[in-house]
């Protein structure tokens, strides 16, 4: 990944010094992947604060980025970041990543006045490069991997936290480094339940909704299937199944550049308002997906942003049936220059073979 | 875990509303494990807000706590959490657990005056109860029985993240139903980087520091060992492990009721100044371990933290000579009326046998 160019694209915006405090934003910036730093830019200049435990890491890193300054605190924290302000200046600090409370004492520690922003460096995101495609792609293809597994791991899995661990082993296997997060594993009528906790709920033959995604390089995968396993059917869940696949295709198909991304979400709930299921998608249709597993664009109904080629988005349009079941289907696509591509190649068939 | 009772305690303690920001903190008080909820709480009411993804799972939970209301909300969050505000009142907000931006927008929403307020919750957090205590308790055996394999571990592993891997598996087999945090396994001259980021470093004979712990009903464990494997031998790197080992020991037996969290550290630097190696101590002495890996009480050098019975604390003294290798020992221990039980059972050998 080029972290000096992202910087000086970064730089290129600021008519004056911005405080980041997003650690996926600062990994954007320099590959720092520890869990405490803060970064002070503005047009010319590159300071990056973090403690003893990251002194080694963060040296090599920053000597990567021209004119980038290392700062090791010991003591105080906030003292050490006001220093790098000007006297009486004003800063930008990205305030959707600090807390109230520690911008009130950040305040008090500096003569500065510091003013809420929103968005630089995560905008810059939302275009991936080519080399962060290809993680992302690496990421998806273990997710399918997994999914390919499925029949075996199920047979083998007592219950939706086993399943859910041995998606994670076939994922591993195939190069994620980690678990995004824990696999959502529901059975049955704990699929009518959108974000269930996988716990103890016994594999058996019938609903089965999977909600899963691993990392590679820090860049992340997320997918959804669901199926019926075994003998027997559910009509309704056929049904409801049918729609959700319709859905969620329609999703994909009107992804493009220059779109906006509430008409992708528009999208999906019209084949579902159709169906008679609208009341029952509970959900927003997608989201952005890269260094954070949730990030621009967002997808959903009041959503404005435009979509743009490089974008790498969830569609993932839901039906859920209070006590009966749930079905979720779930893709992360890229936005290419003239459609999408899908990254997520795992087959959409409910009865499983 | 009592639900009910932790709220009866919080609603004791309120003169006013407290709008409840922090998963954590909410889990705690009522179970809740999903990814979006807000608590409005006050002597005599209980509000729980979250949206159509938990609205089946939150049923449950709050239906257990007397009084508690459930909303699920669909459209504007703020003018949801607004609405639970008395007119013109004063409302005291999670102040470290808002952003500053999320803060900002929710005061636009309400003519209420929010105040920032920070620890109520988590201080509560602080005393363990028994059901508590059990739950660590069998997260760190999960880690003792991962250490325990060590050497088949280590012999069939090509690599740090190989082996780090193999310790979760050992883990989720003994309870862990996650990693706490993807263990960090630094081989050799890695040792020197606290934090280091377990990956491609290839597993060989020599120095081997390993950080991890799991994660059971949510409650985590927390251990570091740093060994000597195989043939050779390092004489600084063993003075280092027994200077590290005294030290560790040192704070063990420091900790009992009523002891400023200050002076347990104090006890780990003395001795590590004795052997020259007090510059090379990079980090704090430990920490709270509970729903979150690192909690209340903080064990530092400036920490005016008392110990009570019940806490679950980190003993954690490190010591790290750059471009060399490096050396970390950690316990988790519980305070007892007298004194700490240690529930880190494995062995402190630098020399594996």
């Amino acid at each position: 990944m080029d972290h000096p160019s992202r910087v000086a694209r970064l730089q290129k915006q600021l008519d004056r010094q911005l405080l980041v405090t997003s650690l996926p934003n600062i990994r954007y910036l320099t590959g720092f992947t520890g869990s405490l730093a803060f970064v002070v830019v503005d047009s010319d200049s590159f300071v990056f604060i973090t403690d003893g435990r990251y002194g080694e890491s963060a040296a090599g890193l920053i000597g990567a980025i021209p004119g980038g300054d290392l700062i090791v605190h010991s003591g105080g924290l906030n003292a050490t970041i006001a220093a790098t302000f000007g006297d009486n200046s004003i800063v930008d600090v990205e305030s959707a990543h600090i807390t109230w409370d520690a911008m009130r004492t950040l305040a008090e520690a500096t003569s500065a006045r510091l003013e809420p922003s929103v968005g630089v460096v995560e905008h810059l995101r939302r275009v991936k490069t080519a080399d962060e495609v290809a993680a992302v792609r690496t990421a998806c293809a273990a997710g399918d991997a997994a999914f390919d597994e499925l029949e075996v791991i199920a047979s083998t899995s007592a219950t939706e936290g086993e399943l859910g661990w041995g998606l994670i082993d076939v994922m591993r296997g195939a190069g994620g480094t980690a678990a995004a997060w824990p696999p959502i594993v529901a059975i049955g009528a704990h699929a009518s339940v959108p974000h269930h906790r996988s716990g103890t709920g016994e594999i058996a033959d019938g609903l089965l909704l999977l909600d899963y995604g691993c990392e590679v390089e820090g860049y992340h995968s997320d997918m959804s299937r669901t199926v019926w396993r075994g003998s027997g059917h559910d009509a309704e869940m056929e049904r409801v199944h049918e729609a959700v696949k319709e859905s969620q295709q329609a999703g994909v198909d009107a992804v493009r550049p220059g779109v906006v991304a509430g008409d992708v979400d528009a999208a999906c709930r019209a084949v579902l308002d159709r169906y008679g299921y609208l009341d029952y998608f509970l959900h927003s249709t997608g989201h952005g997906v890269g260094l954070e597993i949730h990030e621009e664009p967002w997808i959903r109904a009041d959503s404005e942003d435009v979509l743009e080629a490089g974008n790498i988005i969830t569609i993932e349009p839901g039906v859920y049936l209070s006590g009966c079941g749930g079905v979720r289907i779930e893709d992360t696509v890229v936005v290419t220059d003239s459609g999408c591509e899908n990254l997520t190649l795992s087959h959409k068939e409910f009865h499983l073979a």
